[in-house]
């Protein structure tokens, strides 16, 4: 049975009783803990920018570890569904994903050495990210070219040499978008490459090799701000890396396994990025409708004005649709696998950040000059960036449209 | 539990053994026999109109009740959510609501003399209905009030008269957008009016009484057309009644109850709308999917255009969130009521039809001049008074933020 | 200079004072003589359908003559900006541009036959279309292609043969969305398609004919309806040519010529339907806003309601949008000539429709069941057309798409 | 005659020739001479802040000066339309208005001064602003009530006070918003509240104040960020005013005048804001369709994807339309005056920010990473700033609505 057929019934069991009960502690821990710290958060870090974490931030990731809230992404007794129930609680605050360690780039990374690492790897790099003592970037995207082909990403070049007797590989190229390179914790990064053959010619394959932070010749370049904003302490970095050494066994699933890598990364990513923005619009959505009922303007309070209204009533359609297609996009991935969810994932992938811009854009104009410079703003930009990465809405166009002629054509043995 | 909390997980159990059986049924039932027979209903109505019912349609009541898919909404072991479920299928074809007894208004009519008829309203008229030889219509929209404020409607009295030694209510008013009054095998009208106070004034609250369609007085003033479609054999008739004199015993669930009624009728009426509409929603997002794939423009078919694959993807999009939202409406309805549902009847109400027109117009769009003379602009003509019909979308947006603003407040203390 | 340079003023000279006089004229005459007559035209139609002009537009033609209001898009001292603003006036009613002589598709039939006709087809067509006791009919779409792209249009061919000692040509194909070929005083049809080489093979160019009514082999097939509105007596035909043959004279500008020609008619006509489009929205704008200051709901009139303000808001917007993208695209027409200005008249091409159906259908909302089965279905079903017709919008998306990357390529030095 | 009679043929005069001189003229600054500056202004900013004004822009107003650039908008020989053009080349750049004295708010102080003024206040304030070796802010938003209201503000109160033998006025209250405040030449802010009468209540209409930067009592209290930039060395203050004590003769026009004050700077001055935003929405275009003709995704450049077309003819016809209506609007300025052109000026508020967003929304989308980090996510927090400042968009709704209606009934002798 496919989920995705049109006629079949689609169904979202309840909760298992196990991740009900993390579902409500994660409540409180969100509702009590994240979002009441996040005003300290911000003067914290206005001080110390980027050179270390916020002492309220070490606190609740204590919290979370002791409450059990750590990890959730790599417990295997949670299915997608569930974990996307959950992810919606988390993306309430952006502490708390740092705080449980479900953020990006780390989780994504866990998951791949995980899934892909030698035992070295993981003792080097694993324990640390799961134990949330190190932090780590994936690089990706390049400023040259139009990345959202990844066939495109190609600047970046391994290449073959051996120094003090060891075969190594020697990393150049220019990496942007290095989200969390920033970090004062972050201690490697994933890279995504070409390596060079022995005629001296770019492989047509990618690959993964992890590089040490304090690799020499490794520099960050300059740190990215996202509409103004530049997420310290954890920061969207430029990296150059100029002949950067480093071993052999620093390869990641094999060479020219880089693209099947990066695709299994993505699939569940675009996901759990969906699943926080559901938990932000939601509280967006809150955050308008309480204005509403706040202020007075023309003599009436503002949710007694149908303009008022029509943005309530859009706003709670736009936050059930984009709720509803992470759902089922989580479930189809319980039942059809990542591939088999693939057209669910790239709905979702469109609608949920579209959905979820609409509710913030109308939060902003409800709270008029408030809205363009408080933490709304700071919403918005984030929510913006969703729909360039991870594959920006036209790939994911394009993505459905191909799957769904084919389905048409399978159906009506045009196949 | 509330299924509309934004925090609680919202769950769709999977279909009943029972109701897969039946859907199983009803798919092969309306692609195979319904969808099949459209253009034979067509050509035979061409030559009869509006006075008799098509022989091919005769046959399709005949064969569904052969198959039990007769009176599926009187089934009490099915939920809201299974029989929504059920009806996407049955609204890909405009003929299997006819076909299965399913259609407005006589289903509704069915559930209201049903809970509030009398044994002799029943015997009268509620078994040719379920048995399919009668047909109705519910008289409630004025011509000359905005009857989205039900509160307008008052044209229409009832003043007590004894005529023969019983005491009776002489009926007065016009109607439209009465549904089926031109049915052939129309024998009755459930009409919605304020009665007259002894003190010669109207009662605030409104009244339904059922008035015979051969009574004196009630005239057929003519047949509305929808976008130029006059619907036959069925119709959209604008009625007058003209002093129409009827017993007492008529007066549908007491004097003043008009007004609950219609409220207990409208409330799943309308999600049965939404369930149809999906289901026709997809038999168009299909079409668009086949044309794309026959036709050839500017070198190449249609569906490798960048502009194409937007309208199958964004098309996508629409039809899994209008199907979503009513799924989530009727599972409501399950577990709160339909009062308790009804921010998620109204906004599956608004957004439904909203996402099926964006889906019709892509449809005509890609048919070109195809597209606005055949059977999509039927459906979108159809579909366009959905937005209207059962309550305007802003007479629920109104009802989606009243609500949404009580939930807050209720939940952040302030009520 | 060019008119489109965005960075060189737009300019828009006022009404020279001839065109001045013929404005007024028409505003009076379109106010107080063509749309009063509009009920009186549906019943006589509904009585003759397509056999016969009803006699009230006969009326009107008459009038319309003696004001000198006949023919204006032949008056060469009209420029194109002072046609467009009478244009929006004519389209105030669908009736005045069959009493002025102006309706498609005999006012581009009369141009393509000024321009292109031999002495001999202009005593024969031009003549009688002139002074309106002829019509014709423009055939270029065909139903098994997507005509969209010219290049597609190739079913319909044109084989040489000599009968009874002429040369003439065999046509034989099929046309549809052939509009005024039911038309009782409809004489002949512009026929598009491609000559048979000797060799047997189609020509790669087009080809135009003229093809008399009454030649024997041309069948009108079926009428089309838009929207469920069969558009009498006027009609939209499907006709089918079988073995039609008519003398070489019949050929219009040259055998490989037709393209050439549809092009130049296309242009102006273009903006003629936006320009009347504009009229048209306009009274469906000023229907919405009497309709919301007449109605009451929910305790006060409807214009109070701020969803119904956004409409108004919105109305004004579209309106006054579409009314100056169309001015532009014809002062651009008089600047640049109608090659020069083809960017103008795509882009008033795409939106014009847009911003009008707009319109419709908040009117039609605002009208509730009313909306959806007068005037204003009937006005949305033929400007629903405009989108698909004389290019759809995604042909001239393309256009602008790339005459704008090309303006960009050209002013920085790139081409 | 009416410009905005939909009847009525809108004329745009070309440039007068003095207009057109200066046009070229401010095309060659803006383009040699501000555009190439940003990136030193940037640079200069960064290191500065709000200390000082960069060296870069002393030498364009230096040559601003030179060249009659400066003070354009109290040249009283430009018309509006002309103005509003000229206006549309300096919004090309956000250094030039800065560069040519035209920037907000002291465009809208110097004509107020100029108008309201004193012989003392124009000595004192006026011909600094003038000459630019003052700056100054206007402060009326105030951070506790919606301002959009403007009979809410009233937070700030004059209470009169001798001090000195000399009668004054205290001022008290909280203010934000106040855009330049932060500017190192700031000298003083016209400051809108309410006077308290002899019996200790506020009076109910408003009053404006010029206090002096230096005043005793006066803070500010912090920059606000416009989706987390700075805007510096201008920045948008929160001020507060404890017990500021200034003369009598610091009231401006006065007690009681400020509502009529403010109406007539807020006119020209939301038009003067749509004018500048059309030049940087043209700027953003073209950069669009720059990045489509430079970058390659998927084996071909970017303009040849449908997807990309669709945005570059969306994005043409947004800049258009925005052009377009703002154009209009300062035609109805010059023909109708300030309070004739109000429908008009309300239209352009609304729609041309909304335009010129999507224009920038696109372009983000089409840059990919570069769109949200660089100056295009700089110019769309500015840019939706504009949906709120002087009038949110719902105000200037009801202010279309309102007026519509009325003119409807006007013209239909319904008042």
């Amino acid at each position: 049975m496919s989920i995705s057929h049109p006629n079949d019934p689609i169904s979202l069991p309840p909760l298992s009783p196990d991740a009900l009960l993390i579902f409500k502690k994660m409540e409180s821990f969100v509702t009590d803990d994240c979002i009441p710290s996040e005003q300290t958060f911000f003067s914290q870090v206005s001080s110390t920018g980027f050179t270390c974490i916020p002492p309220v931030l070490i606190s609740l990731i204590s919290k979370a570890k002791s409450l059990n809230l750590w990890n959730l992404h790599l417990k295997t007794s949670l299915s997608h569904l569930d974990y996307a129930r959950i992810c919606s609680v988390i993306g309430r605050s952006f502490l708390s994903p740092h705080a449980t360690n479900t953020t990006a780039p780390d989780s994504g990374n866990m998951e791949v050495l995980h899934t892909y690492g030698t035992p070295l790897q993981k003792s080097l790099y694993l324990d640390g990210l799961k134990d949330g003592t190190m932090r780590s970037a994936f690089c990706m995207t390049e400023p040259e070219v139009a990345s959202s082909d990844a066939r495109n990403v190609g600047g970046t070049t391994f290449r073959r040499e051996v120094r003090n007797g060891r075969e190594g590989y020697v990393v150049n190229g220019r990496k942007w978008w290095s989200t969390g390179a920033h970090d004062p914790r972050c201690k490697f990064m994933i890279v995504m490459g070409k390596c060079i053959s022995t005629s001296g010619e770019k492989e047509k394959g990618h690959t993964m090799v992890i590089v040490p932070r304090d690799c020499p010749g490794l520099t960050i370049v300059r740190d990215l701000t996202v509409f103004g904003h530049d997420d310290a302490p954890f920061g969207h970095a430029e990296v150059d890396f100029n002949a950067c050494w480093v071993p052999l066994e620093s390869c990641l699933g094999g060479e020219g396994e880089g693209g099947r890598i990066a695709q299994s990364r993505l699939g569940p990513g675009r996901i759990h990025h969906c699943m926080r923005a559901v938990g932000l619009g939601e509280r967006c959505y809150e955050a308008m409708i309480k204005r509403s009922l706040e202020r007075e303007v023309f003599g009436k309070v503002m949710i007694r004005h149908g303009t008022m209204q029509s943005k309530i009533a859009e706003g709670k359609g736009r936050l059930e649709t984009a709720r509803l297609l992470t759902l089922v996009a989580a479930r189809a991935m319980d039942v059809l696998g990542n591939k088999g969810a693939r057209t669910d994932i790239s709905l979702a992938k469109i609608l949920v950040p579209r959905m979820i811009l609409g509710i913030m854009d109308d939060a902003i104009q409800t709270h008029g000059g408030q809205g363009v410079e408080g933490e709304l703003a700071l919403f918005y930009g984030a929510m913006r960036c969703l729909r360039i990465a991870d594959g920006p809405d036209e790939v994911h166009v394009g993505v459905v449209a191909r799957r769904e002629a084919k389905k048409w054509m399978e159906r009506n043995g045009k196949l």
